[in-house]
């Protein structure tokens, strides 16, 4: 029996309204229309920003809504026109489209795809700036452009990836996050973007002096993107010294509780340090902590690089003589890496066991499960849980 | 009669104490001692940071000292171990040192070299922490490694660029202003810095748009570094509409008074194109003006250089989101030019015709004249103002 064409009735987590637990629900998803394509969703891991969605601290956060952007599946069915993927493909769905026709994607400069955002921004599609999600009739709001947490789902031909067909979707589903460039809320957990920080937004060259503020997944991340470009030294900040052990495994080399110094921690990381580090990473989303990073940098030519997400209305601050004396302040989303081209690669590079992706998974559930797991990642000690969606 | 080895006594405008006029003194200048230069100052340019400085708004300014750092003169006696520049050599003294053997020099990343910096920091120089200045054995503090506003001035030998000896001197002195890297006081006028800000910081390409606030002597020189690599627009902005029809003349292409509207001036700016600038340049030192410049720049790649400085104390901010997406924010001194090295190289670029001097200076006065051009400084329609001091 095809689905194709036809509308697919299945499980998917429902956040009906923000603060409250999501609901396991029968959801009708609509046939993919021109440029889209229906995914069956296999592995989905649940990400903070989903967390900090749900929590209604998103201001541009909408519901009812399906959340996920973390995940891998096979394409069931495509819309009209679509020639990149066909059913059956292995893909990721990637909250950062790639058109390679706007002016974002034929800049060179950036991956910050424009095409859908506008759709993707306010959880809908493009074509008709609908939902494919409904509940007896009633819309459900898509989320990032991705709404993993169904076992089927409808995204934008720009924003999946196909991948290898051997790739194991059960972990390369963790090398799908990205960012949502019309929206207030990033995305800012995973290896992908760890890595991107470090290879592609401060291009680390070996021999540097590396400090990482927040040793979370993408903390680890990051140091295991700065290992690999040669880092001299790499310094881990964090204020549980639980994260060292696992950290020493990532490429860390030295650790800095700030709790154990009177100092600013800026200070404690430029005397150690003969003047400040090369690069600096904010890991963590506190913008007292982005200050800090940027003034640990050594005078001259020490680039911080902004990876965590703070809360919306929150801003940084520093002296102006900080950049003025030579110091470089930036972020990165989706790690730099353009999603369509880049994430098949990524996922290569895992395959052939040059990154990092099983290490992050510590916890596995079912679909069912998914509110358990999102009190494990409030909780700490779980880096990533990836959810089986049709076990 | 020679007056090598000897106390040499002449004419300087002494800064006795915070915000009072200076007072021409006969002042005795001692001779060089290891590693130093004593220079006869033909000409000196009035800055606003020699302003800020005499204002005692500068938290480190020190007084009584010999203010200037903008000049050029000609050898007059080397000390023990001086070998790059000897009697009657054309020199420019440079705030911003370059000794080629320090961690920054070698760097390769920054000119901010660190080998004089803690004497020049305190107004003394390096080899004794003492004063080469005194009146009837009084010592008076140095400023900036230059003290320029005085007939014969000691500088350390790392300080200064011996230029072309057909430069004239009259016009090459603005080529010298630097910054002081262990000062919170910063040099922030003359072309030298408004090219090395678009050349050597923000590395414009052809093509790009760029936006330039405050058309000062600064925001003028960035116009035309950004003219000479080719940048297809030019967009002025400032609240005083006298500044537009010079600044045509360096390349501004387009004016905004921010007066004219009632939107914050970043979303003018963003929306005259299209989604903002690839480069934008703060000259004034206002820090809601260094947030607008970073807003103002494309999402994506937009980079903004702070050029101006700001009060002591003052700060910048803006929401992360802002870097997350892309923006880059960096700032300059002394244009990134190395100064022993490039300043010559500046000075030869004037005599070919392929910088601009000489637009510059509105004003030219005697030694004596020096209280009346900064009260022409303030006043505003004087870009420079070019003292004679033997006159």
């Amino acid at each position: 029996m095809t689905t194709q064409g036809q509308v697919i009735t299945c499980k998917a987590a429902v956040a009906w309204e923000a603060n409250k637990p999501l609901v396991i629900e029968d959801v009708q998803v609509a046939p993919p229309q021109a440029g889209e394509v229906r995914v069956k969703i296999l592995f989905a891991a649940l990400c903070h920003t989903d967390a900090y969605t749900l929590s209604g601290k998103d201001p541009e956060g909408l519901f009812p809504c399906i959340l996920g952007h973390e995940a891998a599946g096979i394409v069931e069915s495509v819309g009209e026109g679509v020639t990149e993927v066909q059913p059956g493909d292995h893909v990721i769905p990637c909250y950062q489209a790639e058109c390679r026709e706007c002016k974002f994607c034929k800049s060179g400069k950036t991956n910050l795809c424009g095409k859908v955002r506008s759709a993707t921004g306010v959880g809908v599609m493009l074509n008709d700036r609908g939902s494919r999600f409904s509940i007896d009739g009633k819309p459900i709001y898509h989320f990032m452009g991705t709404s993993t947490f169904s076992q089927y789902t409808v995204v934008h031909d720009v924003s999946v990836a196909k991948i290898h067909p051997q790739a194991p979707l059960e972990k390369v589903c963790l090398l799908g996050c990205g960012v949502p460039t019309g929206n207030l809320s990033l995305c800012f957990i995973t290896g992908t973007l760890g890595l991107g920080a470090v290879w592609n937004t401060a291009k680390v060259e070996s021999g540097s002096i590396v400090a990482i503020f927040g040793l979370g997944t993408v903390g680890l991340a990051v140091a295991e993107g700065a290992k690999t470009a040669g880092a001299s030294r790499i310094i881990g900040v964090d204020i549980d010294n639980k994260k060292f052990d696992i950290a020493k495994n990532f490429g860390v080399t030295e650790f800095v509780n700030p709790k154990d110094h009177d100092k600013p921690i800026q200070q404690v990381i430029v005397d150690l340090t003969d003047g400040g580090v090369d690069y600096s990473f904010e890991c963590i989303g506190n913008v007292s902590i982005m200050r800090a990073a940027l003034e640990c940098c050594h005078k001259g030519w020490g680039t911080s690089v902004i990876v965590g997400v703070a809360a919306s209305g929150q801003e940084i601050s520093t002296r102006p003589f900080q950049l003025v004396t030579g110091r470089v302040w930036k972020g990165t989303a989706f790690g730099g890496f353009k999603s369509r081209s880049q994430v098949p690669w990524l996922v290569e590079k895992y395959m052939n066991k040059e990154i990092k992706v099983d290490e992050y998974i510590t916890h596995n559930m079912t679909l069912e499960e998914i509110n358990e797991g999102f009190d494990l990642l409030h909780e700490g000690g779980c880096l990533r849980c990836v959810l089986s969606l049709h076990a």
